[in-house]
């Protein structure tokens, strides 16, 4: 058993609050355990400059952290004048993953910003940002689908994101902040709700895994994100959210070198 | 009337939630209206290197909007690698507004490390912070007498602050966002508990004012400022806010030149 | 009596020296006891982005100091990457003075830069700045009347600026730097040749000022403002100043949230 | 087949130049297909500040781009005055996967430093870098071993790395810019030469992977991998390689919150 | 004799090698001695926005080293966030060196980017950067002759650089970073085909030098370059060099204040 | 005869003005024709930690420029947030003259910090600085000789500075703005009272110069600087300047790679 009580296969609780922030398109607070995060979508009638004349919509994220989000305090960003590699690396891929089910060429030259702020961090901010911003991003794409400008949500499919790892050579899923320092290896995994991947990050700096750990955590977190798809629904309740099958997008950031 | 409703010598509801962040050593969220502040308040063992060796401690403040607090997104301080001079001017309103009611002296050389984030930004931001930061502020301190490292709270007195202004002519208590934009005249008013003035900015870009406007305005900020109190003693109802006659801190962070 | 000999209700000696430097298109060396600012002024045929096609005229200042200007040296801000908090708090503090009696839309679109440069910093210098750069500005809206740009200057009214505070509990006028690092209270007063309230910026840090205080602190300042009132219209005796009443500008830098 | 005449499973041809500059500690050229990277490795007596007195080693990297390693000119990191995302992202891989197979306690507190820098790019610079530097770093170690400091390398494991694809439904091996470009899955490989995985980076951005393709691509990627194992020997035939089970590093840069 | 055995006069071994960088328009690596620089040459369809409707064309330069080309680790500037002032010195000497041998009217709106970096120094590198970086001019300026762009290359003259300097009063030619490091006088010599002087930048911080000492030096200076000029028309043997008289440029970057 | 009315070989008149600024331990105000440039000098007892334990001195320049001491104004580079390539290059001009005339070893561990702030700009600023910031460091230097700190002035010689150039085919001595812009050819040179050169920077972007055209801007650049020595030593008449032979300064701030 857990230092919190669960089993290995047990996600924290999840709480997610819709219209969180009245001045934001689409917005809601997501809880997993002690980790909190503020999500807002924003919409904007223009794409960045190099996708101008494209006619297709762009989705980009930004992601941080309040200084007393974690133990001790941890100095701004903007008192540094510069973005952490780890900030960076977080937003990306926030933005990499929404793109991944969202149907660009149905957007038009639009684009949603995604703002993810962790106000309590305790483990798992970054795919508690992706479950929630998948939320808020529905939420404001469903206002331009209820004003007309849209006759159906530009999605493919469901969203969402958890972490898994092994502590002393058990496979765990959903780490706490305390588990993820004593892990040896540390995967985040984020899936679409027909069980694909869209993106796998793994990391053994501490002892390298084999394909069987590999599988035995894939395994694992399928299950947690099929729970978060169902706490992402229900939240959306209000949402038609029926995909059909589109062309994918065909834009990407950067390619890759 | 105004447009909300209130009188003009009215605030708006104010609410103030003890505890918000589990890590930090004080903390709340201070809802002004629909303007929404998280106060932290952290505790260092040492002051910064310009203070060391004094034997006494600081209060230091930061400030910052996320994103979509207001109407329109806002991009981020981080992702432009720089702090606005708004956000600076702000930051060092908070601070110094804090220190003039703290005995540095007695508080050996710590500091106290304030935080104040908007998340919903609707006018009087910069006045809301510093009575939520007050309340942070005293949670944190709370703590070092609980644990028996002060004997008491190094404080000289309350603190709170609130805006006023004039609109078409008439004075104003409290201005929200809307009201704001339309004063000819804004000023933000710092207030102790025996009331007497911390902090006075006066601004009349739009139209000069009177000596007897600013008589008429200074007696409305009080009004507002005795309600603040009251919310910030029942929100520290458990922390005993007796506080003697001692002598004042004479460290101050930079000398006008 | 004061350490320089003056009573407490005495400015120090004020020196405005026209046409400093040769090449802008108002200047002045304006000399407060020991401080000394040298104030430019240059025309722009343009304003900025956010104020295009608006059709009114926006001033704007930078302000700073050699390094020198002070006992001992402060590095540049250049080589340090940034603008201190400080200096952007004066900067928008001088721009805003000056708009309040300039009528902007008569300005058409067109911007005043004023450059108010320290080189001998011995306190005041941003009242010095504020009084100085009004006589610079003059001088440069005065070249475009000279060549029949405007009929008439864009002026609401003379403006100029100084310091007033507390020491040992005494109310003072015009604070030099020894003085101003023992005061317990300083306030920076910008008023109108109409005698009224343009900005006031008090601050009690090291203890906080009653309402009587404050009353005697504006008498003092009025006194003193309206000498430097004569020290800018002997300087500026070959401009005609004669102010009709005209609506005011509307258009402000930024709302305050 | 593919454009340039490989088969699926088949790596583009590599060439490691060893001792390529002749002030580094370790350094080679490594040529994978048109992709040139030159890797140093740094020898420095001492640990950064927070890993002083743990007695530990560490390993960091950087990784840049000449601005025409690639096809169009790609300003400087440095004119910009900031490193970008990707560039961190992948500094912190390369100094991650490195870490995981040293024994850092056993290095005692030095640093190595690594230095990726592509002079031309043609897809995979990130992994062919991985696979210089570790040549880079072994020969920079040997160094210390050769003049008595340690008594034999402080690693636990060979470590290689490569890319892996998707283009059209099928797997690929190794991708170079043009298929990089085309490919809907893109995944970079890390592994020991026990075929333990190190990192696991896959992104679907333009269509999600199942759990078969997945298996299809690690069984590719460990095949390329063990031809890289090859040159990396063969590159160091005059370097003892043999692996001691030991106990691993303990210590990680910055652990996920 | 010197210590690597030359005369005082003889230059160290010089080695170009063209079409170094596949992307580049115009590359080459150069090799004085064990200094060696990467320089290309990019073709871009535009010049600066100061510049534009001037029907001019424009060369421009960066100078980079890599962190180990040095004997020991030089961080980089893109991780200090700024480019140093001997960078920009060296960067404006090979743009202005450059700019003076070509005809810019000639080029029509055309930038041509300079790019040398020092994969490993030995002194001189500026001075070989300047020698390197006029043959990927050329190579790259080739390029549009042969496509029918323009009828010839736009140049003047030949263009070399080298170094020379006094040592315990010796004066010497082409001084590698040992010397350098123990010459009181330093001096970079620019010179065209014609034998005449592009630019002239002596120093004799450790000791003043004299007229006599002048002329001695750049004698030596012109013997050098000689040499210099024969391996550069070796190297660019299939491009035709001949220079008909033709007006000057008459662009400069920037006018001396 | 010169637009100003000048003979090719006269200087413009010089005027140098001591104590200019009251804070500074030397300062002077040098006017040469219309550029104006207050030089101050700032002694502090410590040097930079590159050279902390060697027992030496040293000298460090900056330099700025007012934003309207141009003909139209120049935005501050605090406000770019660097320093411009030009400013750095002048900087390092300034510093290493200064430092080949001063016997370090003689300082002790001290820093002179010289301040060159150009408030009106006719041509010729950085010489006018140098030659003033020998005068404002000559007299920071005699107040440690005034006070029995130093026996004598650590000082090898007199230091000064002018400009040459080529205007139509024509030598002139040191050239205003309007002729500066119309020169092909553009020439500083530093000299010390022995007639000796301690930097030579000369330019032909426009007009590469033969060996005999250098003869004779050195010789008009000699002409001038004698006249320049006259008016240092008026200046300085109050302080004994006789030299005698002292070994030279030997650390250098960067050598040249």
């Amino acid at each position: 058993m857990r230092h919190d009580g669960r089993s290995h296969d047990q996600l924290r609780p999840v709480k997610i609050t819709r219209n969180y922030i009245k001045h934001a398109e689409g917005s809601c607070l997501i809880e997993v355990g002690d980790t909190k995060v503020i999500c807002t979508a924003t919409l904007e009638d223009r794409v960045p400059p190099f996708m101008r004349g494209g006619g297709k919509g762009w989705i980009t994220a930004e992601y941080a952290m309040l200084p007393r989000a974690t133990e001790t305090r941890n100095p701004r960003e903007s008192s540094k004048g510069k973005v952490a590699g780890r900030t960076m690396e977080i937003q990306r891929l926030i933005g990499r993953a929404l793109r991944s089910v969202v149907h660009l060429e149905a957007m038009g030259e639009r684009t949603i910003w995604i703002d993810c702020d962790v106000i309590q961090a305790d483990g798992g901010t970054r795919t508690a940002s992706i479950t929630g911003a998948y939320v808020a991003m529905v939420e404001a794409m469903d206002k331009l689908v209820k004003n007309g400008t849209w006759k159906q949500l530009p999605l493919h499919d469901l969203l969402a994101a958890t972490s898994v790892g092994i502590i002393e050579g058990e496979t765990m899923l959903d780490l706490n902040y305390k588990e993820d320092s004593s892990a040896t290896v540390d995967m985040n995994v984020v899936m679409t709700g027909q069980g694909k991947f869209v993106e796998l990050q793994g990391t053994g700096e501490e002892a390298p895994f084999s394909v069987d750990q590999l599988q035995e955590m894939l395994t694992l977190a399928k299950k947690g994100i099929d729970q978060l798809f169902v706490a992402q629904k229900e939240s959306l309740h209000d949402v038609t959210l029926s995909f059909e099958k589109s062309e994918q997008a065909t834009v990407t950031e950067e390619k890759h070198v």
